[in-house]
């Protein structure tokens, strides 16, 4: 009998009404003839508590994150237990499993751990047994048996880890939302949920601020070849007429792909430039070295060469490090003799994704004259092979994704074949 | 370096502020020159949360008990992962244990599992490196790897047990009353705090409504010779003079026994009558089979044998069974053709214990003495070697607890030696 890995957030098992209405989902995958392995998140806000619980302790030390994880792991735990006795009422065999008990393995690196190898005889037996598996997300544990947590986004990619294992037919992740959206459904009203999308174009969604799914699990699953599937919990799950959004490989794909798949954006950034720098081997180490060791993640990059033989060196960071990162550039500043440092924290960044852009020229020049014609002046280019994104003044940012959005014709089904 | 297990409960644990308090006693102790193990119950009314959250699922199956373990078991378990975090904050090395994780090896009967084997070696190479072993009350696994709980009191078994197979020097039982009393200190204002207890007297008041211990931890602790002592978390701890209750050895105590050392009471009772039952073989069998089969507990069973060759056939049950018991027996009173059933729920059980009683003759006349000076009726007696049980009409049992605690003088702290 072909498996399928089904995962359900914390707002899909918010409470024990929720979970109710997740153990008729897995009746009804059942009843359409497979087998379910199951895996939850913390009940909605539980997690939260617990971090809570440990910030009133208000230890920093690394040495904490072994307790961190130990605490944080309960929040699954609670799920598991509540929605293997729910099953068990409506009359399906359940058995709960811990991140250890279903046989995870990972190293020691406390709140952020890999997976090193799924034992997975445990689950094997229970499914043998006719039971449905309700796996913890998020955790294992060492070789030595401490509790191991995988970080932001990790039950995810605990139900891709287990479909890749267990070679299971479809991974299918539930959530609030119907799926992948051309853009942000709250700012553009003509978003379309997307039937489907590859793995790369989600993973450059991913990182570009769309929240359906975390970097990790998508790179989990495109590596492994898991058939992923994004959907909403509060929609009726009808199998001959799969709902959600489905990520799969670009070969497998029947359909020509379209040129755009969707356009991500936040308003979360801001910029910091270094003006005057002189242009010289290993200025850039010099420049980010000090950010990067502050632990500040940079995401945009770009440097221009100027005609005095210095350079204008300008990054993006996330808006609540821009104080910080402002900070340590003026002292590198003084350091390597620059002219001067500006930033601007009110910018925000807009990227269009779509595999079909290999093939297709012209889309940037495109998004340009778009950008162009509603007077929104381009602070930053990037690109990369199924991408291109900008930074614009974050006050044109919705106004930017719904001329994008018009123009590129994503409200379109049929846009793909054009 | 001496061993001393510390158990606190959850009034102790209740909020992180409590955790503080908590880790400065582990913290005195261990600059007193003491190795500490610590044992922690969940925080405040976790437990109670979780119940209610098992009971929202209302899944009332025997299967559910499993997972009822996985529930229940995380309360302790955020409760040691915060715990370990502020010892560490405070300077002290530390690291947490769930049960499985400090070798708590059960049978499979899940809500009350016995504990098979405690494997200490993840606990012994904790202490060997200087680290203080925090670990979950209350829990172990089986051995397939199954969580289990061991059921009401269970953290208090769980640091005897360990005091036990790690040969400490005592277990330490933090509670929010000072220790044993020799009466309910709400009910009677010169109920005196005992300096030692034998551990078959604290039996006698811990199975006759003495909330501070449960009978199992008791049992444990005289079973393998575990000096066991309860003192409040909030009082200060001094070394030289260490507070609370020691419970210890009859003949390890070196002072002489008192005749009496505590009277326990509780109003949580009803009796039943079954009155002209013939008296013949197998007849006590057939009037209390139906209740114990509707698993209706029965404490105190009196029968008198009648001039008629019929008798009167009495025994006390929690008041809250009352009900049903009463409608079973009218049924087998039919069976049996005994004359009538009559039951009073308005009544209270009081005991005297102590190991004095042994040999001191006439403990009994003159308790029953007391009682008449009050003009209070006893409607039944029941005795064993070191206690006298009486169940009188409830509204006179705190008259009576004030009377019998003055007249045998355990308000004085002489009174061992009259």
């Amino acid at each position: 009998m072909a498996i399928i890995v089904q995962k359900f957030g914390g707002t899909s098992v918010a409470s024990v009404q929720h979970i109710q209405n997740v153990a008729r989902k897995i009746l009804a995958t059942r009843a359409a003839g497979y087998e379910v392995v199951v895996v939850v998140s913390a009940m909605g806000h539980e997690t939260d508590r617990l971090v809570n619980l440990a910030n009133e302790v208000d230890f920093q030390e690394s040495s904490a994150r072994r307790e961190l994880d130990v605490l944080l792991s309960t929040g699954e735990q609670v799920t598991v237990a509540l929605l293997a006795m729910m099953l068990m009422k409506l009359g399906c065999p359940a058995r709960s499993f811990t991140g250890p008990q279903a046989g995870f393995v990972t190293d020691s690196s406390y709140t952020r751990a890999r997976i090193l190898n799924i034992e997975t005889s445990g689950l094997a037996s229970a499914l043998s047994a006719g039971e449905v598996p309700v796996v913890t997300g998020f955790q294992g544990a060492d070789e030595a048996g401490n509790i191991t947590t995988f970080g932001r986004g990790g039950s995810d990619t605990t139900a891709v880890a287990l479909a890749a294992v267990l070679k299971a037919k479809e991974c299918q992740i539930f959530t609030d939302v119907k799926g992948v959206y051309t853009t942000d459904p709250r700012v553009v009203d003509s978003a379309r949920c997307l039937a489907r999308v590859t793995f790369e174009e989600m993973l450059e969604l991913a990182s570009q601020g769309s929240k359906v799914l975390h970097s990790r699990a998508v790179e989990f699953a495109g590596k492994y070849q898991v058939p992923l599937r994004v959907l909403s919990t509060f929609d009726d799950l009808d199998f001959d007429n799969l709902p959600g959004t489905l990520i799969t490989n670009e070969e497998e794909s029947d359909m020509e792909q379209p040129i755009i798949s969707g356009i991500a954006f936040t308003s979360d950034e801001a910029k910091l430039t270094v003006l005057g720098v002189k242009d010289i081997p290993g200025i850039a180490w010099r420049i980010l070295g000090p950010i990067s060791e502050a632990n500040i993640e940079v995401d945009m990059i770009v440097q221009n060469v100027a005609a005095d033989n210095t350079t204008d060196f300008t990054f993006t960071v996330a808006r609540n490090d821009y104080d910080e990162a402002r900070g340590l550039l003026e002292k590198v500043a003084r350091d390597i003799d620059a002219r001067e440092v500006t930033g601007d924290n009110k910018i925000a960044k807009l990227s269009m994704v779509g595999v079909g852009m290999r093939s297709h020229a012209g889309v940037a020049s495109r998004m340009f004259e778009v950008l162009a014609n509603k007077s929104i002046n381009i602070q930053m280019i990037s690109t990369s092979e199924i991408k291109i994104s900008v930074v614009i003044a974050e006050e044109y940012i919705e106004l930017a994704a719904r001329a994008l959005h018009a123009a590129f014709e994503l409200d379109l089904e049929s846009n793909p074949k054009k």
